[in-house]
């Protein structure tokens, strides 16, 4: 059954169920604010959805619960981490920072991530720039799932780019999404309600068009790229810009699409430092100008309003902060069986408000 | 009528109407080479068909003939450039060195460039940094004619996004695409050509669907971006990196959709120097790889071959270097325009092959 929970008492009880996945109180904490912060802003693919695959990752090991996240490669703009497969979230916000604070000196920074696991939402890392008065990016490269343009074979990822925009008076520009057309786990909720998916989505297995989900979840069929061949493309190079620019090798073959996410993930992340570039106030001024004529621009029939990237994040996060988090059916279920798991006796009802 | 001619008389043919449109011969051989590469290449709607407009622009002084390109701020890692509304293709490559040798010293390095004017197919200067071992990207603003996700004011422009990656024994992967569902040249020559155009490329003025190419080029319709509201977030990222981040102030408004294209316009330009990031060797190894298993990839009904980024335009470039440069029909005719208003009594014919 669905419910509406405190989303501070929610975070507790996901870093519980971390910690007792075995990770340490402050990686639990970042793994548990990761989610919880993906489900406060509507972005269910990635929210709380994940905590049963997770804790049972962690438990496993395929999550390493005792990493060592070290520097590989180092140098004025750039830095390379070997992650030791740590807890995605941990290992992006290392990663980020180091990013961040090159980007001070240098005026912009990349940093790429080698043997890491599944980091969540992309914005989660991006949107640590915004403070900071810098421009954040973030990549990563997942298992694989998509078709190329013309093919049918799984050989790209759902690769997400993500980058956020500092703005004035305005909330920031944060712009997040796949390289596919959906995310997976789109395709697994209508599976699972039983609806069929548009014809732009995904193949059968033998590459022919579908609407039926099954053909993708049970039948093994590939995802396709958004926007035909330029989103392959953006997905070929996000695939490049991580997993390859990590340092990390396909020689051996590369990856499957189980939930694991922990074969050959790569992260990509890059600051710039704005006032390297134009005053800063000015650049804010800009922005919010720039989002003031998009939203202000004529609507087509049927649009109650339009919205610029990252703004329905930014009004579900703040709508929740209000109301309270809502837990769907679906997600409670895994929410519960993961306490189960854990041996954990709170319940989600006792943080129900 | 169209005809093929030597590639090399081309490029000489074309230096001498930028000459006797106001260039120095040193910038109309770099203009020239830049519209006779993209034609080499197969990009007809930023190849020859320019050149009557370019010099038109020139002998306006709307591309200024005597530009004084200059930077205006500094840094590591970072550098902008006032272009002084010089040829674009000339700022573009200056700009671009000055990336490249400062990636050298930091790893990585950005350049924006403000008054700047149409400076052609981006992969020309992204592909400056192959043969240094980078990854080079490129990115320009244009005048507006794109509309956002769910509304019909030109707020945007085609705004490409351009990265070019080093192989090993395979050709380099050079993604180039207008964010724009299609460049507004295919939508003219459709126009010229009385068909029709595909549903979601552009838009009546009024904000209705359309498949009348007349709708954009008479009626003033705006086109839409590609993929729908991914597309149209990459489409305002790429404005935010090239006007905005060259610190172009939009506050007085904001350009229009003539085939002027100086107004407003900014570049960025990235260099990515991978030996900081992994064995360079070993990163081509694994480009050629993923090559392969894309290429290799099981192909859809009708399908005949899958082609990575760039391939295309690969081929037509070796093809083309054989067998002479095709000109199409209505190209011929831009280019002969040209000879007239500027005073060549040289013929198109005298360079036929």
């Amino acid at each position: 059954m669905s419910l509406t929970v405190d989303p501070k008492k929610m975070l507790e009880l996901e870093s519980l169920i971390f910690q007792k996945s075995g990770l340490k109180k402050e990686e639990a904490d970042t793994v548990a604010d990761n989610l919880v912060q993906a489900e406060m802003r509507g972005i269910h693919s990635h929210g709380l959805i994940q905590t049963e695959n997770y804790s049972k990752l962690m438990r496993a090991k395929k999550i390493n619960p005792h990493s060592q996240i070290k520097i590989v490669q180092d140098g004025p703009g750039t830095t390379v981490f070997d992650a030791d497969h740590a807890p995605g979230s941990v290992a992006g916000k290392i990663a980020m920072a180091k990013t961040i604070e090159k980007a001070k000196k240098n005026g912009v920074a990349i940093t790429t991530v080698r043997n890491a696991t599944h980091f969540g939402f992309a914005a989660y890392y991006a949107m640590d720039a915004l403070p900071e008065n810098m421009i954040g990016m973030a990549f990563t490269s997942t298992g694989l799932a998509v078709a190329p343009f013309g093919g049918y074979d799984k050989v790209l990822g759902t690769n997400p780019i993500c980058v956020a925009v500092p703005a004035g008076k305005k909330r920031p520009i944060v712009f997040d999404a796949a390289t596919s057309n959906v995310a997976f786990n789109k395709i697994f909720f209508a599976y699972t309600e039983g609806k069929s998916i548009p014809d732009d989505w995904a193949l059968t297995k033998d590459g022919k068009t579908t609407t039926n989900p099954a053909d993708v979840i049970t039948g093994g069929g590939p995802q396709l790229p958004f926007g035909g061949y330029k989103g392959y493309g953006l997905d070929l190079i996000v695939f490049i810009m991580t997993t390859l620019l990590s340092g990390t090798s396909v020689l051996d073959g590369q990856g499957d699409t189980t939930a694991e996410c922990t074969d050959k993930i790569g992260y990509n992340f890059a600051a710039i430092d704005i006032s390297r570039f134009t005053d800063i106030e000015s650049f804010k001024q800009n922005i919010d100008i720039t989002i003031e004529r998009i939203k202000n621009s004529q609507k087509r029939e049927g649009v109650q309003e339009i919205f610029v990237p990252g703004e329905i994040e930014y009004n579900n996060h703040e709508r929740q902060t209000k109301e309270g988090l809502f837990i769907s059916d679906g997600i409670a279920g895994k929410i519960r069986s993961a306490l189960e798991q854990t041996g954990i006796t709170a319940k989600l009802e006792d943080i129900a408000i």
